[in-house]
This record gives structure tokens, C-alpha cells and sequence, in this order.
């Protein structure tokens, strides 16, 4: 491991994915641990046990390559992180991401440092930590052609991005992937479900149709259907889940009629999921999405590359 | 208890509700026990299971006037329940309700009459059990000119009920109850909520504006504001919950609109939520909204008096 020239941090919520990154910005390889910022304050917090999940994550690799940077994005800078790296207002220059850094000085003696969040201050108050590191790690997926470039990046929190002459102009979150869990989890909609064989995408569909036949109402009343559906015998029990999934998504969706998304937008995020957006923006007559593999890794050599920790 | 004319129950999910009613419709006595249809069938269900709860609730008012007919509404004629009573399709007569009974025999002797839940059949399915008799309680309460009056039920899953001669011809059905129970107790937004001394209206009613300011929004982007209010200082720990009420009640709040609710709403439920529904009506430009309280034992004498059970 001493051709590192990199070691990359995606240490958000849940989990914690260690990269080393090799010449030419190349994945040298990955790990996963379940050590994500709650994890890590549920035993005690503090910088010891930032330290030690740090240690444990690539304290080797960081031994072998002595001189490699060490750069994080994520949940790792806010209030309940390691060190708070404050937020960039947007519009924010994607390029000047590398020059906000915020550093923590590590046992072993090297640094490491994190990248800002960003911040929308002007209606109802947006925030990321880690998407910026995705979206600058997606910049080539986007059609060069079009002035605005839309970002989606589905998950427990999605987030729709717009990006304009490499700058992060708007963004805005949806709570899908952690709704969908709760209700499925703990309410009336789950309690009858059953697990598919393999995932159900004519349910799913049959959902996106209803959120896109139903616009006017409002997702609080549609997901009512996955029960009655059920009820009335006409939706199985092992089809719930990918309805409701699809009932969900596509209100997601059609919600961004309304923010004028145009354009053949870019997904990041787990490929099954980006998958299911790709089905519930073509039923919307979106233009083809396309799906940027890697980007974390990405992201992060081109922020240290613009911040002069990597030649 | 020798003057008891009807018994009525309203046995729903999670509670059961015993009225003894006496000469004129008037209330006598009410009794509540946690022993809802899901305790029952946790407990083991069957006849037997039903039979227990219905001795414990009232089997001592059946005893001392045996002559008394026994009316029930409510989730005990589902598949679940003790013994199904068929929905009836809308437009549905309310006076036609106590035409369209089923009896079970009791052990005691006597028939329990169970009344039917309506269902909606067709666009999505939407479905009641217990709402109708509820309605039917609250008729008086309609302002009389109207031809369309609506009727709303907050609660666990809102229902909003559309009246016209007698019939329900139209009604929906929101979760927001249980979609509000499931962020509080199962997602991050619930994460940082304090409970506050006493309900703050002031947070509730900004909840109910960004709902109204934001109706191109999709709730499942607009509650994230819960966290990021909270995030910029903007809304206390303890504003929360109140400030995240108000958001999804004026979610559903604008969801009438493209139902054309119009004309003085009747409400029907707690209290307070009731309250909360008022405040919500009028900054969405409703007509004041009237409560309707005891609707449940009078609807229950009224569909006894049709199904001639009492003179």
C-alpha cells in the first residue's frame, strides 16, 4: 500500500467507507465499517472514539504511505462529528470546496481534513454533507450541453441538486427512503406485507402511475391504497412494499415538476435504487437518466487535487 | 341500569367503547377498555376472545335489562373482527344503515348487531367502519342550506366525508395521525423534539403556513424543514412536534382544495386535534368550522331507531 497517494473518507449517519486512492486519482481499494457518526457518539463520542474508528477504518494504510492526505466528507463535520466543519452558503463554486477545508490534527501525528457542508439560507433551509463530494465526483456524468445540470441522488434522504458553470445553485431533500422505512416498519401499511421473491417492479410501476394520476393529492392520502388495494383484493401481499415504493418515488418525482427539472438528469446513489428513478422519471417523460458510478472516490481526488493535497 | 333501551358499542383498532344509552337516545353511562381487535386477536381472537371483552365491558348492563338490543360499529365487522359485516358501496343512505345489520349470537343470548362499514370502489379504494355512524351522529350539526356538506374526522387516519341528502356519496381517507406518530417515534425529525410545557400553537400555525406557502411542495420534502429550522436555530427542540403537526395537518388541509370542500366543515374527534383542524381551516380561508361532540351514542340510537331495534 505505499503507491496510496489518498486516503478518502465518506464517514456519514450510519456507516463509515474508507478509500485508498492511488495514482491518477484510481481506487486502490475500499472498505466498509458500520461506524457512522451515531455509532461512534451512542459508545461514548468524543475524539477517542473518532480516533479509534479512524484507526480501525485505515490506520494501516495511513502507517504504510505516512505522507498520504487524509480528506472526509460527510456527517463527520457537523455539530455531533469529529471536528464542526461550517457550511458554505450556496450558490457555492464546486472548485473552491477544496479551499474551505477544516482540520483535525490525529493522533499519529498526520491531519485530516474535512470538507464543508452546504447551506441554503433562503426559503425553507436546505442542507447537504457529503453530496457536494458526490455531485463533484458526477460533474463529467452531465451533459455538457445543457446550462443547468440536475443532480439526483436517491436515498434515505434524497437530494435533487442543480448545478450551473460548476457551481451549486439550489438543491433541495426528500425524506423518501427514511418515510418509506417508517412506514413499512411502523405503521398499518406493513403490517401486512410480505416479502417478494424478487423485487416487484410491475408493483412498483403501478405506483409511480398512481402518484402520476393523482397529482392534486397529497402523498398523506394516496398511501391509504396500499392498504385498501390490498383489502379489496387486488394488490398481493408480497407486491405492498414495492408499490408503496413506487407510490412514494413517484411523488417524489412529480414533485419536481414544479422545481423545473429539464434536462437528462444524472442518479448517484445505490444502483438497484437508481434503477427504480430511471423507471419513475421515463413514466414522467423525463429524458433518459443516466447512472455515475464511483463518484465518492472521485469527489474526493479532485477536492484535494483543487486543494493542493495531491499534485 | 333497569332503564337501559340500547347498548352500544364502538369497538375499533385499539379501544373499545361501551354506551349505555336510555329512554330518548340520551347517554347513560360510557365505559372505555384497551381491548380493541388487535389486543384480541394478540390474545388468541376467536368467538371466545370477542365474547370475554364484550362480558367485561357490558355484560352487566346486558344482565340487568336483557330486553336491550346491542349495536356495535367500528373495525369488529372486519375480516379481523368477530364476525364481518359487508361494506356497502357509496352513494350510501345513512338511513338505510340500520337496514343492513349482522347479528351475532352472544352466549348470553342476546344478538349483537353489527353495523356495515361503506367502501368506495371507484377510483383508489377507499374504505370506513365506524366513521359512518359517526356521521350519522353529527347530521344535526350541518348547516341545513348547504347541499353538499362535509364532514371532517381527525384522527389516526383523517377521513373527510362528503354529505348530500342523507347520503355519504364521496369521502378520503389521510394517515396523518399515524404518518405524524411514525416521524416523531422513528426518524431523525424526532430525534432532537423536547416535549414542550404546554402545545405551542404559535409553532403549530407556522407549520400550517409553510404548507400553505409551499403547495407545489411534497410533504416528504417539506418536513425535512423540521431538522433544518431546528438546525439554523430557528425552531426549539420543544417547537418540534407542534411545528411538524401543523406542517402535515396543513398538508391535508391543502389537499381539500382540489376536492372542493367548501362551506362550513363539520368536525368530528378530540378535542384538541379538533382545535387544531379549526385553526388550520381558517388559514386555509375556510368558513369557521363547527366540533360536534357525542356524535358517536347518538348515531348508534339513530341507526337503532331506523333497524327499529327501539321504538
Amino acid at each position: 500500500v505505499a503507491d496510496t497517494r489518498l486516503i478518502g473518507l465518506d464517514w456519514g449517519t450510519s456507516s463509515l467507507r474508507a478509500y485508498r486512492v492511488v495514482a491518477g486519482g484510481e481506487l486502490g481499494e475500499s472498505r466498509q465499517l458500520p461506524a457512522g457518526i451515531l455509532r461512534v457518539v451512542a459508545d461514548g463520542g468524543g475524539a477517542d472514539g473518532f480516533e479509534r474508528c479512524f484507526e480501525q477504518a485505515c490506520g494501516d494504510w495511513a502507517a504504510a504511505a505516512p505522507s498520504s492526505p487524509i480528506l472526509a466528507c460527510g456527517m463527520i463535520g457537523s455539530a455531533q462529528g469529529w471536528r464542526e466543519a461550517p457550511y458554505l452558503d450556496v450558490p457555492t463554486n464546486l472548485d473552491a470546496l477544496g479551499h474551505a477545508l477544516t482540520a483535525v490534527q490525529t493522533r499519529g501525528g498526520a491531519a485530516l481534513h474535512i470538507i464543508p457542508g452546504l447551506i441554503d439560507r433562503r426559503a425553507l433551509p436546505e442542507v447537504m454533507r457529503g453530496e457536494e463530494t458526490q455531485v463533484m465526483g458526477a460533474l463529467e456524468h452531465a451533459p455538457p450541453a445543457a446550462a443547468d445540470r440536475w443532480f439526483g441522488l436517491p436515498g434515505t434522504h434524497s437530494k435533487w441538486v442543480r448545478v450551473r458553470d460548476r457551481h451549486i445553485v439550489q438543491f433541495h431533500t426528500f425524506m423518501t427512503g427514511e418515510v418509506f422505512a417508517a412506514l413499512c416498519g411502523h405503521t398499518i401499511l406493513g403490517r401486512t406485507m410480505q416479502q417478494p421473491p424478487a423485487p416487484d417492479l410491475h408493483a412498483f410501476d403501478r405506483g409511480v402511475e398512481v402518484a402520476r394520476s393523482w397529482t392534486a393529492r397529497t402523498v398523506l392520502s394516496t398511501i391509504f391504497s396500499t392498504r385498501t388495494l390490498h383489502l379489496v383484493g387486488a394488490l398481493p401481499a408480497e407486491a405492498q412494499a414495492d408499490y408503496l415504493s413506487g407510490l412514494l418515488i413517484g411523488h417524489e418525482v412529480a414533485a419536481l415538476e414544479p422545481l423545473a427539472v429539464t434536462g437528462a438528469v444524472v442518479l448517484v446513489g445505490a444502483d438497484e435504487l437508481c434503477r427504480r428513478y430511471q423507471r419513475a422519471l421515463s413514466a414522467f417523460g423525463h429524458a433518459p437518466a443516466s447512472i455515475a458510478p464511483d463518484v465518492t472516490p472521485r469527489g474526493l481526488w479532485r477536492i484535494a487535487t483543487a486543494a493542493g493535497l495531491v499534485a
